[in-house]
């Protein structure tokens, strides 16, 4: 038989479910793949904690680096989260030659680098499928399977939490932060939403699937990013009316101006793939000129779908182990131009409070002109003597975009700049 | 420089595509990838033919199995399509020691059992990505990524052909001879359609597709189908009124029954996410306890995005050779008992034309409750003295539902049997 012994770094929810699985679900991992997978040791922070898996006695240790250096141990499962320690501890067993998987994007978007260096220096695995996406298989399919392809573009809609907010948003005319409480009392966000509400969870994501995408490294301080929490009822309407939905997005792009990466809620037309995603689910939409378009969705978080992506690395790294290869590295990232944000090209939806006089709108016009930012439309809805303005712009550098926005709000005649939201669609 | 010589055999749509990338993207591959692919042997029928890619003279041959044997060709891309000489071409191949990246899936359904026992005797790769769904990355993501997971279903729009006829008929009420005609005019169908219209084509990716899921060898003799030529507009239309849309389906399940895969058309709910899967768009939905459903979705053919599938595996083939490494089996199949298609569980729809009188329904409900079949819905439309009636069940073995079929068939007052297709949904 062919046996692995696996040190776990946390027993959480994706680490607990992982080993209830393993030690549950033995015989039939067995039977499938050839694999004897045997869970050694499993590092915690509270020992005395209960836990939804049972382990013989001696598993369970607040050792971490005992963890990794015990010469039973094949293969480190890092599943407690968070850059530190776990980084350290990433490095520590790569560097003593044991492969590692992990589910932890916020590492692999600030270290992914450096740790991946690591584990090609010392030839085994490094392995995160489960670091976006959750139960889509993502990271694979873009690094190997589409390794021939030049990807121009991914989309994602990889917060479940942003997507149900919106979703109930849209669906039910909810505000933000009643959907937002729906989505605490359903479990489906942290009682500290921060990272998800304000995109810094899908800019890790969309760190690793532009590096991924594009082959060269995208490191977590290049990718802007903006959340939910200014996204409103009355957008979500107007959105609509204008044949929109609002998504929260994370956007990984090859345009001329050099390899980019952004998290922001956009317009994105009702008939794109993207739209119809709905609740806590995640999708990725890909584009490149050979294979023009591919989504994957799924269950993007959870216990469970997280543990399914943890053990098929798992299943991976073991098989590597025993056919005894120095693997090749699996990513290779060339060094290459990032885009400046003031240089990508970006389309805008903007809604303007504006006094409801004649020439308004041809001053309005200029301001845009004067920044070089063309009009693709203007829909106008009076209300006594102040209006409504809603204007999609046509797709600019986003510096000009906002040197339009800048020059509008500076217009007396306009009252307030009530949304700017960015817009995503094929079109020019 | 790691240098991977390549032999092709086949220069047609997908090797032409292959080569012409290989050459023109030969830096930008060797950036991403590290490696030098070279093009060293190219199989063909007619040398005299032209090409859509230049490459060195003495490069192509009519010999196949000198490209195979040539020591300068590291690895064999088989992209001649069809069962022989493919076949034994590949085992050829393999048995030399040579990975093999193959787009067969007629080959792979009818030879696979053997041909990946050659390739694990050998040590050596044979990957077929491009074999179900084109540039859709699914073989990689269910034999590896979901490797943990106990899948329960498959369900795949894997001809997109038959999916483009079906979308125009139910979109556009096309009648199907007539919307077979525009999926020739536009390069969809095969002048002769036969493979397609008929569920072969499904059907051999149906058997890889339940084999990979199952890890169990479903032979092609197992896999029972039925195409898309006896669907009517006029149970498009019915069948829209009663909340589905006809699809022609790969299905691939583990029930109590045992593994089994069939092909046939099918009322799906509109809801489900494979309903919205339009034109010759392919996609495949995979069901499992962890990871709940998953959707991929995609170009299922042409050149260029079935070349991305190749090339993706070319890569991986090529790192394992780099690495040197006598590879693990990817994908064991233990031996399990395949369901009698007789004892899978159905649903129907069937349409009647009946006489229009007392006691009919009473009748029909009889026949099917002798057949131990119950019934879901009945919805009635007269029509002078004949009236027609649909009639949904509830699951049942598929060999329960037949007989139930059969006694209504039987019965005086029922005209005609006027259509019979399979329902899938979640309900009992």
């Amino acid at each position: 038989m062919n046996t692995i012994g696996i040190g776990l770094l946390g027993a959480g929810t994706v680490g607990g479910t992982l080993i209830h699985r393993l030690v549950e679900e033995h015989a039939a991992i067995a039977a499938k793949t050839g694999l004897d997978l045997q869970v050694r040791r499993v590092a915690v922070r509270d020992p005395g904690k209960q836990r939804a898996f049972s382990i013989h006695n001696g598993v369970i240790t607040t050792d971490a680096l005992g963890v990794i250096d015990s010469p039973d141990v094949d293969l480190v499962v890092e599943v407690m989260g968070g850059r530190d320690p776990a980084g350290d501890l990433v490095l520590r067993a790569l560097q003593a030659g044991k492969p590692v998987v992990t589910a932890n994007k916020e590492l692999i978007a600030a270290r992914g680098s450096e740790l991946i260096a690591a584990a090609e220096q010392s030839g085994v695995a490094l392995l995160f499928e489960a670091a976006v996406g959750g139960g889509i298989p993502i990271i694979r399919p873009l690094s190997e399977t589409l390794a021939g392809e030049r990807i121009t573009r991914v989309m994602g809609i990889v917060n479940g939490t942003t997507n149900f907010i919106l979703t109930r948003m849209s669906e039910e005319g909810t505000a933000y932060a009643e959907a937002l409480q729906q989505a605490q009392d359903l479990g489906f966000a942290e009682p500290d939403p921060t990272a998800d509400v304000t995109g810094a969870d899908a800019a890790a994501k969309a760190a690793i699937l532009a590096s991924l995408a594009f082959g060269t490294w995208v490191g977590l301080d290049h990718v802007p990013h903006a959340g939910i929490t200014e996204v409103t009822a009355a957008d979500i309407r107007y959105a609509a009316d204008l044949g929109y939905i609002i998504k929260l997005l994370a956007i990984a792009e090859d345009t001329e101006a050099g390899v980019s990466a952004r998290v922001h809620p956009v317009l994105l037309p009702s008939d794109h793939p993207l739209a119809a995603i709905r609740g806590a689910t995640n999708a990725i939409f890909i584009e490149g000129p050979a294979i023009d378009e591919l989504l994957f969705a799924g269950p993007g978080a959870g216990g469970d779908p997280t543990a399914t992506a943890v053990l098929g690395d798992v299943i991976d790294a073991a098989r590597e182990i025993l056919a005894g290869a120095q693997v090749a590295p699996r990513i290779r990232f060339a060094p290459s131009e990032l885009a400046d944000f003031g240089t990508v090209p970006t389309k805008w939806y903007v809604r303007l409070e504006v006094a409801d006089r004649p020439g308004v709108l041809a001053q309005i016009a200029a301001a845009f002109g004067e920044a070089d930012v063309s009009i693709k439309s203007v829909w106008q809805e009076g209300s006594d003597d102040e209006a409504t303005l809603l204007i999609v712009t046509h797709r600019a550098p986003e510096s000009r975009q906002r040197d339009a926005l800048g020059r509008v709000r500076d217009l007396d005649c306009v009252n307030a700049v009530a949304a700017a939201i960015r817009v995503e669609s094929d079109e020019a």
